[in-house]
């Protein structure tokens, strides 16, 4: 591909800073992507840290920017904020009926299995196409970048921040899928996409992969924050964030996880909690003191 | 009508209060109304101020509640935000296929034409209906009411806080409709809703109720609040703020209005600025320091 023909569809000012929707041409996904970027105020006078927002089942780049309220809290620390697309879509790329598959459900995996595999390449998008393509568009700072994300996106930024300890130096998550060979969401996703052959999967699991960092006798990775709303419907059934506190603790991972009585699953509990998140990478990014 | 029917439609937690959305049999516009209240967390102590926010053209209950991140404010100050739908709706109810006419443009009038005048009676609604409706259901501070809105709902909140200053204590703006009697969403709107007779609009008029409260020696209200955005396309047609200022200079109505550059109509200038009116109406109302 000679040009990503990368686009802005719309810039708008929020909070002193920019709020952009862009889209380009994807080598990773072989399809036009869509993606959200905040420009804190300060970026103006030199590169700024970044964070990476992955959403959840059935999400856009659009839920988080338009619902989160994340831009103050990255206006005040002066963090860029990246809201990618959950997986590709367009004619020609496959689907699937269900809102937890196909488009708007990616689940952050290069896809192996028919029909999945031409486009549904996630993880490479966010993890090898998608830093790069920014900081040749916005004033990034070098190696100050984080990542977290909701539900579904929860387990892309743990999973992706927990291989890539190099590129992504501060990982959160709200609400995440945690072991997702072990619930329905991820038994289904992984099966279709990976195929059924389980050991596949483990590279895709966020308990497994600090399970191996602890064998593996790995170095502690910073503190990762959790947060769980207690009145959250998918709670029991597909998140289980005890699963992964018991692994860090057996890894000797750093690990806070926050419990909020009476929270669900929804944006409300998100934008209550987003500031502490875009606090915690800050601090770890070395963005401006709050 | 016996009973106003007052429905939960749902309840979730957010910043520590409770963000819920509600419906109910309306006596002033005979249809069933929805609306949004957030319930800040000190108001498990005892009653508090509360903040009507009234929409723009096409937006329901539900635009402000998701995308404005009012509720952090609110939250930190103990006030209740009441977001009202913005017009009556359902089958029966008359409607035009234009976004700025019929259903989601209700304007805050009380029509008095067809095929308006049987349900489109939002000024009644806001003014005598829904305070009274809502202090029978939440700890609401008696007399500690402010009203604020966009666009078309700030319109609705200056003509409502203009003509009834013992009922709101408070009142701002975000890119408001000042003098639908001169641009073309008003004229179009009052000519439907009130006739054609240009002589019936001015208790609907911003700038001819300041106006006339001027001529008249009536004392002036506490400063009203107006924010409004340079890049804002409908700047110069529909809002021009400019009629209002010299409106209040001329009757001696203290009057702040902050002009932002860059920014545009959307909820990103909305959410830009929605704290500071909420500190606005926190200070009026007597509600906690910030």
């Amino acid at each position: 591909m000679a040009t990503d023909r990368f686009t802005t569809i719309r810039e708008q000012r929020c909070f002193g800073g920019v709020q952009g929707t862009y889209s380009h041409s994807s080598a990773a996904t072989g399809t036009t992507m869509r993606l959200s970027v905040f420009q804190p105020p300060q970026i103006v006078e030199g590169p700024r840290p970044a964070l990476i927002y992955l959403s959840g089942l059935t999400c856009t780049e659009e839920n988080f920017t338009t619902k989160a309220g994340a831009q103050r809290y990255a206006a005040e620390r002066g963090l860029v904020l990246i809201a990618p697309d959950t997986s590709p879509r367009g004619e020609g790329v496959a689907d699937d009926p269900a809102y937890d598959l196909g488009q708007g459900a990616g689940f952050y995996v290069d896809a192996t299995e028919r029909p999945w595999a031409p486009h549904y390449r996630m993880y490479s998008y966010i993890v090898d196409e998608l830093p790069g393509l920014l900081a040749g568009r916005f004033a990034l700072r070098p190696g100050a970048l984080g990542i977290t994300g909701h539900s579904m996106g929860g387990h892309g930024a743990l999973v992706i921040g927990l291989r890539n300890p190099g590129r992504f130096r501060s990982i959160s998550a709200l609400a995440p899928i945690v072991a997702p060979s072990r619930v329905p969401w991820g038994e289904k996703a992984l099966g279709s996409y990976l195929g059924e052959a389980r050991g596949v999967w483990s590279p895709y699991d966020a308990c497994a992969l600090v399970e191996a960092r602890g064998r593996g006798g790995a170095p502690p990775l910073a503190e990762i924050l959790i947060d769980q709303g207690e009145a959250d419907d998918f709670l029991e059934t597909q998140l289980r964030p005890e699963l992964f506190a018991e692994a860090c603790a057996a890894a000797g991972q750093p690990l806070r996880v926050r419990r909020h009585q009476g929270y669900d699953h929804s944006y409300y509990f998100i934008a209550s909690f987003i500031g502490d998140h875009i606090r915690h990478h800050a601090d770890a990014l070395g963005a401006l003191g709050g």
